[in-house]
């Protein structure tokens, strides 16, 4: 790269969670600078939060529109290049739409947005655009996910025909909600996060990792979409079987109320010759199981691996990386496709990929179609 | 106990897995013996198999109808107190029959029988000749499952929510059934197995661990079963929902082409207060997640168990436990109760138990539904 | 085999620990049977532990002096062939000594006995009298231990370079000889006991594993020997540095004030090419590491296994064996020995091994230079 | 803090390891900036390795003399605030000394030096200047280490009996310096690496963890030091007792010969009460062992855990922390401290500590130690 790579942020104030997970992925390779933001609706607050990042009180400001305009007028190598986009799901839509239209590539949190409507109206906005539009599906950005990709790929496994997929989390075992939690108040909360809510906060996460794997289609599916704590607005647990095109069975459970599960996602894929399996807390490590010999613990950082998980591994073996790194090369990843745009630098998008705004549209069909289903007394719901 | 139990022993000649299985499990704590077989269909194969057990030729018999009668004829004390049967399953009913019809005892291998007929002419004959009727399912006669069992009934969970039921399986993976294989033959033809392959053969084990360990009744459930092994005639796979009647949510999968899987059965149940979790493979640990504090490492042999758990332990912690002795806690406490019948020997039935003639019939229902709902485009079917 | 060959025990009485293991592990394949025992110093209580067991009474002897008389002038086949030594270690030698001089083989358990000069005794007779000796240093007999021994004899990991093995366990943690328990009473008595607490107690069992797993040869020896429980008579914690014949450099740690810990043998041995890792607490798991691939989960009772693994497993992969299966491979080859003997029965006993009294000696060794290691300025200790 | 602070680098240009860590750990957390280097002996590939870095040529120094010279003459708030210095062992001195008595603080990689001579003068001229100086045993900076660190000082183990810290990487297992690998080769270089091989580059990140951790000292140490391949010139294996001034006994192992080992540093800490267990390559899990109850699994960003933990931990429970995380927090800790010196903000020097100089020279004590016992025929070697 000529220079580092400029973002602006909207979103990610006090409080927030997701906003410094952003500005530590792009900070980690030190191939991207934070030069502005909207941190909060409140402008004083935003300009709070960008004095504690070191940024000059003129890039501090009180709203989206303003900092996209503004930005806009600067000229290029000083104005951000892109914009993150880390605010609750009903206002992902507007500064995405608008940072577009202004000529700012976009990283976005998931899922895409609030509404299916809004999610096409992206899709036709970044093809008639060409920008960058990248969506933090970050659990696909993790080594030893990529080398599993690579080895279904590659035929290792054979055809595929079993997946499971299981995402438990505890935190929302109790009514969260009602005592002025911000993270559970809006992620329960139909007017922020929209039509669903563990299925859109978790579900989605464990749909890309299928999707990106196993690179099988869900043909259809039928969903046991549940609120099992009194008062709750939105679901906070659901298990859905699936079917592929190929034929292959699958099932994925995401849930909320798993009473002391921390993020515990891990995913086990079954084919003709042999299976993988993947567990986000011990991210290091693939099992990868065969037919006639030993289960093999491959391992991030070591010998025999494939490009793809060499290029998003730093360290050595033993080594352990997480969450911020993988994370981290979904920013890392971007900044070369920007730094690709500007300059004309090569780039294999193939191996340094990430999440794109179709990844993004696909989270929003499935939480379309899982919530469907779970309202459903038809056993299996098809996707289009 | 008085004197050690007599048994008797239906099918386990040559090439039979669960024959020998059930011979070490009755004789580990040394109170049960082995007096008479039927060990095969063929009366030279079962003589040969009862020498190779240092059974006088005299008790060599060549059919379980042979057995039956003769032992019958001989006095109490020295004739055979029960039969275990471990034939496959087309033959379980009929020496089932004829043995509590002579007034024997019947240690039964699982599922119960080949059909509801079946099933409920064993419950009708247990329930009027109040003989004792065992079925092995012998995965929940583990300390740790015993332990969790306690737990949740004592309340330590609050009300359970979730239920998560994985039984993953390999070995049938490839089209084994054509290559000679005693058990892949029996267990993958219609005529044998029953309308059920891998739900018959292991999900009935998953559903008998989910229903011993919550106490919680299945009101409907949801299947996808599969035939994913082209040429088989029965399902290898299988992914069902479940509706608890107390309104938890639930996932059974049961499988036999899990490439690279050995025998990888675990549960995970989540309550409004905490959630359990075990692993047959490393049975001798239970976790125990809790909503605020450390998640707990509860071992075998240890410390501050319950009293159920400790009863089916042999050994101190750290020491290993496995399926043998697990599966020796079933022909244990049957020894205990035939004792209790003979001698009059107070017997705690709730601390000692295993699993009876009703859990074997819960098994063939479970089959029953779980079938028809895979052939089904109705969501739920109904428990009556 | 022709018939059962016949067990008889000296302890094993009430609040024994291992005189039940033996029993449990003598009787898990049905070829060994209990005819007769001396099970207490106490008459009337060997003769109610003799009734609890099923045994005549006339079987349940008040001494083993009169056991190894009586059962002497009875007929073979109908007297015991081998006697178990389930006794603590002052009292292996006069049953084990008068048990040969009467022609019976013999089972010890570990250590072999108290002082060197009764080894020594030991093994002379046992090379006069050609009787089979073993002595149960059980851990070597599991299936993964077997695997693991085969793999570093055919040459997989090279010359053995290091050699790590720790054996924590946390009873002793408090001082526990005060408050009437008999198991630690006598292991912490120097008149029972002999001259080592926990060095004899479990390091023998460490020190056999090495030389079993490795076929190296301890050169010489540094030991740090401590008391670390105020008013303990013996030690309860050692590190001992080794130096092999070859080279090889190890470190051997057992301690009985890990607090916390049950029984957590473990052992890591390194090659130039390989190498391999065993826990006792998961003993169906062997880890081959190697230099360039990924470490492999090697496990019993799977395809590609050694005949000597295979021999001493009973399950298929994932139905757990333990430690009473592991001390039953023991009881099983002493029983085709036996039976070798008794019939000519041909008798593979390179591949159903056993310890012997070689072994035992061993361990003797070990105890009598790391105690002295212990209390001596000198840093190496060789063995002559 | 007012402003980023500011860094100068000396080392890790190209082909460098720990030169992209330490960059990687200061711009996590978006306090740090790095302005300047001197990145290799060569002027050009310094100037390269500067503007791959995104730095202006006039701060890409030929050499770290320059580099010193020509920042110290920059008006404070552009000139660099600290150096961070990640050469081979033989070039941490002169630019740390030239540093510190130009005032600039320090961050050096470990171990602090070449000789004791260096340590020693590094050590006055730090107490003379009162600048900061951290050295990287960026072990103890994981927020599990401070969990455990807090539970031993606070009682909950009791008085310590044992500790048990093993290092075992295979990375050294073949001839690697014979390869033209650069790590490889420093790292087995009398004149680059100093008096010892593995005991220097991770035996001190062992013993700093074991001192971190449990606060004791060791007094006297009895060690093996051994080269296990052929033809290298310093140690590759070292196995040492331990002996602490309360008491305690210890074994350390440090090696790099362990054949197919990644980066496995583990620590056991037995205490009389109760006993902690840390694995590196699983950081964010802490096992709590009790006397009377299940061991606890305690989790990095998980409830209940202490200040110390918390305020180095930037994720909830489960979404995994590693490597760089740890390493970071000495960055984000130093920056604290350089803020403090610089503008006054008060500052918790305990809770936000980071490894001093003289973490660097008890480091370096223990190498001088270890070594010469490895050739020492005494069996125990005093600390004065």
């Amino acid at each position: 790269m000529r220079r580092k790579i400029r973002m602006g942020m909207v979103g990610g104030g006090p409080g927030a969670f997701i906003g410094n997970v952003h500005r530590m992925a792009a900070a980690l390779d030190g191939c991207i600078e934070l030069v502005c933001g909207a941190f909060s609706s409140d402008p004083q607050k935003s300009l709070e939060a960008g004095r504690n990042l070191f940024l000059p009180e003129e890039r501090c400001y009180p709203d989206f529109q303003t900092m996209i305009q503004r930005e806009a007028s600067l000229p290029l190598g000083e104005r951000m290049d892109f914009v993150a986009i880390v605010t609750p799901n009903h206002m992902h839509f507007a500064p995405a739409k608008m940072a577009l239209e202004h000529g700012f590539h976009v990283v976005c949190d998931k899922p895409l947005c609030f509404s299916m409507e809004q999610a096409y109206e992206l899709v036709a906005l970044v093809e008639r655009t060409k920008l960058i539009f990248a969506v933090t599906h970050n659990y696909s950005a993790y080594p030893m996910v990529k080398e599993a990709r690579v080895r279904i790929q590659s035929g290792a496994l054979g055809a595929i025909r079993k997946v499971l997929v299981t995402y438990p989390q505890g935190w929302l075992s109790t009514f969260l909600e009602a005592e002025d939690n911000k993270q559970a108040s809006w992620r329960t909360d139909p007017n922020r996060s929209g039509k669903a809510g563990a299925i859109g906060d978790i579900g989605t996460h464990a749909e890309n990792l299928v999707s990106y794997i196993t690179g099988l289609h869900i043909e259809s599916l039928c969903a046991d979409i549940s609120t099992l704590v009194a008062g709750r607005q939105l679901d906070d647990d659901g298990s859905i079987l699936l079917r592929f095109s190929n034929g292959a069975r699958g099932v994925l459970t995401a849930s909320q109320i798993c009473a002391g599960e921390e993020n515990n996602l891990r995913i086990q894929i079954y084919g003709e010759k042999g299976a993988l399996e993947w567990h986000q807390m011990e991210p290091n490590t693939l099992l990868c199981r065969h037919l006639d010999r030993p289960t093999e613990i491959v391992r991030t950082g070591t010998g025999g691996l494939s490009m793809e998980a060499q290029v998003h591994t730093r360290l050595p073996g033993g080594h352990p990386e997480g969450y911020l790194e993988a994370f981290a090369n979904i920013y890392r990843n971007v900044a070369m496709a920007i730094d690709s745009v500007l300059h004309g630098t090569p780039f294999d998008a193939e191996v340094y990929d990430f999440p794109s705004v179709y990844d993004g549209l696909a989270g929003m069909q499935f939480i379309d179609k899982a919530i469907e289903s779970g309202k459903s007394d038809k056993k299996w719901l098809s996707f289009s």
